[in-house]
């Protein structure tokens, strides 16, 4: 699983409108290729975050195929002029702490998706594991309260710079807010070593986000997500 | 409630003076037809910080509007030469603390607007909550022994980097000084993890504050903050 | 030993074919020609890192012999449009907690190397060492239960910014997860002090990962590690 | 009290001579211009950091100055081509540990000026103040033993991200080295959260400081500083 | 002493070879200019660090000669092209652990010179000064079993970022090693709060070093150091 944080250089705003457009066509077209059979959400984030303009989700079979991916997107004319401040890399694995089915790919479907990296501290990872099991099931109890909020958790150990890559999937910001607010009084949270930057993205489509770095707003009847 | 850093590249100033004015007059008018159903205010960093020219400040019933503001804003000539150095997203809600209305929005008044972000440390939660309400009425004591300074706080877990956007509001900056000082020595303080960085604002219109990217000071008299 | 980590500039994808094509044989005849008489492999990092394009590991009888390399390699037209993000410095030497033979150089041999920097605590160094070496036990033994996944650790204490280069070799990504994880529950784990960033490198010859930067991707057979 | 440090763009020195000439000329006059009536001075640190060529530290009646100054300069040819890596905004005050009048405007008169920003550690001020001032006088009996070094201390609360600017006026830079040095065995100095950067200042006129970006070196016999 | 390290923009590498010959020998009259009667050497960093090319290091008698030599080496054109990743300033003093005279200047004689700054934590100097003597013993003991490891350490406290610069100056890289990997054991290593980034540099003369941006490598029997 593959969250791809991009962010369009000032100067791509000074081309001029057919170049943008042939830089987005092609950008749309390697998505669309690649959304034919792989899962792939887009979220736009102007006016959310100084530093991304677009996110991408793209879940595959293996790595490889994410590489493909990538190299693909690459070639198309609006990468030439992207950096990707972010880019976080997860895989899909039970929980040891709770028998929610966490393996199978589901696409996000909520209006928002708020995405951070994840890492506790070794405190944590040196207690015993009943003691960690029994401290995370008031954290789990806590996140049942607000069941409009879906939470999605990748790990990432040794294969990027966190441990975990966490995505809550809601319609409802405050009510997530409320839920963060919540969770830093539990026992759980202070075995939290670092959980920043925070990312709040709002789900459209691939079309959509790349109008939103130099066209039309997303307009708010639009902001269901597609998924390929 | 978004708070947006811009900061021109100095590249821009090298451009002719049409160019520039154009410019301007574009990122002006994204601003007038946003404010003219919105709050928005601008605030001049020119002096102030080295990072940062212009701050502006909107509110908005949801994150949809402040994208969009945002796209359309991104449209204008200026922004294809703006980076964004810091950007802060929070919502509005009630203290647990204090009986204090924070859900109205409301203008800031004052010739200074001062903005950090805040975080707290995770022994802070941990304390009972009866514990923390004690320690936070002693907090709240010395703010009130400053009625010149406002304080404006929006809450932001889980959606931006920081728990809390805190503002203060206020003509006079020697007093503030002060009331930062004094409250180092309460008990709350201690908990503080990060308070920083931390931006003076002077409050003035859009239209004076991108006359002062490459043109005329803001005259004092002109300091009073403009509101849609 | 030397983990050179190279970024392309996105305005290099923006030259035209035939001067990319110079770019990259200048590139690969300055490998081959390293490549004749010393060990040198080639890893891909796009899709899996934000910040990082190809990965060179070299291996000399002395420094002398990498710099000479870097020189050579930078006179090829790919280098002047590429930045190094990271860059890791290692001596090979045997462990005094282990009696593997760490010593002569070996190539990599699997679909995937995970490369990180490394640096304990100073708490774990004011430890007798006859309980470094009891502590170091337990983390080999756990090692040893995932015998698809090779470790290969120089040291860089003084010669750079971390003390240690960790390697881990495997054609199965999720054993490797599985294993950092088990491991941090190890007595060891709590002396780490850094151990990101973290980079997931897939396998390939120079040329293939030079085409992954503006053409076609790596080919899912082709992933076999190809030394010189 | 301003701190503002400039660095010029090394494709600044690419342009030819007359344009350069031009936009020293510019910056010198807004310089000489705000200097008429307030106190300007001017610093060169090429050489002495890798990050800052200019140093101006600038004082008014109140922030609006120092943001009528920056507007005109920021018009001035050479700011064109500046970043400002640093900024320090500070007021005076007096302190409560010392009867040293602060609170006057008064040149620096050495030949060096040594700046660096100043935080203290929350256990500081957790201590009851007249712990506090029993501690601060040591640190100030070590200071006196130094009369050649004197001190200049703002303060920036909630104004800037540091809380004390810093500023040691000198002649000697060794004795301030080993001032600094025995300050380290103070029990204040163990209450130091951060103190660097740490700038070595270097005092001339605006126009040799901007001589020594592209011309001539200052010659040893100009070091005395110029006030406005 | 100043330790000044230089990158060259990848851009210059696209200049033609005329343009580059010229850049490259008004640097070289710069450093023989200052070379003539001022201690100046000259190491490659091409192939040890990502970061860095070049470091001068320079002895003067005082602070306004180092200040004149970068001020005539930023009139080269290679200077024109450079950014300074980092710069280091030291004054040589006597050690209050030792009768090692460090106050004559002295050239680096070694293939290789190590160079870090150093911060010792507050509670080192928290400690009584016969404390504080006792366990430094124990430090330079072990130094002393590596005699071909010479140690140069100047002071920056105040100047600088760094309290110490420590350079080890050796022709055998793996005994550096082994010696630094030694003093971590020891008491005093327990007070280290920084001692990175450490540069391995390669000793060499002005001319070779530029040569190795652009042109042939360093031939291995060229590494003797010159000093001028």
């Amino acid at each position: 699983m593959k969250y791809t944080f991009l962010r369009v250089d000032p100067a791509w705003r000074r081309r001029d409108t057919d170049a943008r457009g042939l830089d987005k066509r092609e950008f749309l077209a390697a998505c669309e290729d690649f959304g034919s059979d792989h899962l792939l959400q887009a979220f736009t984030l102007v006016g959310t975050r100084a530093d991304v303009d677009i996110m991408l989700v793209a879940e595959t079979e293996n790595l490889d195929r994410i590489h493909e991916f990538h190299v693909v997107l690459a070639q198309s004319g609006l990468m030439k002029w992207c950096s990707q401040p972010y880019s976080f890399l997860g895989l899909r694995k039970g929980s040891e702490y709770s028998d929610d089915l966490r393996l199978a790919p589901r696409a996000f479907r909520g209006k928002y998706l708020f995405v951070y990296p994840f890492v506790k501290t070794r405190a944590w990872y040196a207690l015993p594991s009943d003691e960690r099991w029994r401290i995370m099931q008031d954290h789990i109890k806590v996140g049942r309260e607000y069941p409009q909020v879906d939470n999605h958790t990748t790990y990432s150990f040794g294969l990027d710079d966190q441990e975990f890559v966490v995505a809550f999937d809601t319609d409802d910001a405050a009510a997530f807010l409320d839920l963060v607010q919540r969770l830093r009084t539990t026992e759980a949270s202070s075995f939290t070593l670092r959980d920043t930057p925070s990312f709040t993205c709002i789900a459209t489509s691939v079309e959509r986000a790349l109008n939103a770095l130099d066209g039309e707003p997303v307009p708010a009847s639009a902001l269901e997500p597609l998924t390929s």
